[in-house]
């Protein structure tokens, strides 16, 4: 498996009047854990995107445990638990206070579409080269 | 079961940059298809905020069939398909474009919390009394 | 003058941990009465758009006089007070509570901009024609 | 005056289908310039919300001048220039890209507004007296 830490603190724009970190603001938490976790494989999302693939999310599942406050400093764990076969691909989410306590988990799949062919694809290789690494052991 | 529908028109500032209603933004369209289908019953989410009951989403499960696109007058069908137990609700939603297509499925589930008592607390009975009715007939 | 009003209910993922609508969301209510001002026109800016002239905010001078609150259902007035010169159109933009008081008074500049020309370019003449009516008095 | 520089990168959900940050998500860019400049001088907002001091956002005016895009890493540079009379603060803030381009300048006045006595309220002792020395050399 691939996993990959970020920070992001919780702004006031995004509680609500409960004083929580809106539930439907955790995409974007979401999004930028994915964003570094590619990034931190020496290719960015952006740099796909200039190669013609998108990557739509598909399918999102969220489990809040607890609140997340404003000021929070919250450390968003990112991983790829799998190599999905097919054209998709699955973060695992896992958002944690300063307390280490996990306040959030969530999986988001995306599919690669091909903005030219405008069909979904499979993993573009550049990114299976930079991924296949950390599940070598796996098999 | 209980559902009512309403519509609500995507904005410039929810699409992302593929031209699509970003992902991280339907949370504000199931929210908006959960306060019009409580207040169709008769009473508003505010008001049971007001006595003192808030109701934190604690999952939420949200499948992205077709893209939702900018200016598109989306219609927000919301379910409450059953009664759970104890203290939770759960939310089923839909979304269709002019089209009818349906673009995006979602269960929501929320708990009802008593700020007072600081504790989670079965449905409030002034709910459960405009709920009931539409469930007497899957006994 | 063209004025034009629509509404919208404020909600909760709008708000902030204060109880107020966030200051930072109400670009999202300016752009919603100036895409229905434009619509009520007979032309949306949707269609401008598939013509090739986006139109890019320039500057946003916003004075926010009361909160506006959860599940407020706010009146939208949007108006164009004056045909700019140039390149530019301006929206006066005034959000009312259902007390009728104002909540919010702001201004708003856009560009027309030709995404074929790459450049900045005058008033399409359709839109001219539509907003041309209500300003023939003021000579 | 007193100034303070922090970073954050432009995420896919904050752009709209033009490609740019939208107009409306600039002022979460703002907010959490001000939290960082306000953290810098060794207090934070959410301190002073603890103290029963809120600051709500009277007024905004801001000048869009380049886009932001997705992925960009923006330096958002905050500044006092001066301390307003009475009972408010204005942050005036600029927004650069990694080529070191302005893309964006505002300026947010904000008042002090006391949730016991219900009335705003002249700066809090504690927060002038972290300001006070950056301006000495202004008399």
């Amino acid at each position: 498996m691939y996993s990959f830490a970020t920070t992001r603190r919780v702004l006031y724009g995004e509680t609500d009047q409960m004083g929580f970190l809106y539930y439907g603001n955790y995409g974007l938490y979401y999004e930028m854990g994915r964003n570094e976790a590619i990034r931190n494989l020496g290719i960015s999302y952006k740099e796909l995107e200039a190669m013609g693939i998108i990557m739509p999310v598909v399918e999102l599942h969220a489990k809040y445990l607890r609140p997340a406050k404003y000021d929070d400093l919250i450390t968003i764990k990112t991983s790829v638990l799998a190599l999905d076969a097919d054209n998709k691909i699955s973060f695992y989410c896992e958002l944690f206070n300063e307390q280490n306590k996990l306040l959030n988990s969530s999986t988001t799949q995306l599919v690669f579409f091909d903005t030219q062919l405008k069909n979904t694809v499979s993993m573009p290789s550049i990114l299976i080269n930079k991924l296949a690494p950390f599940f070598n052991n796996d098999k």
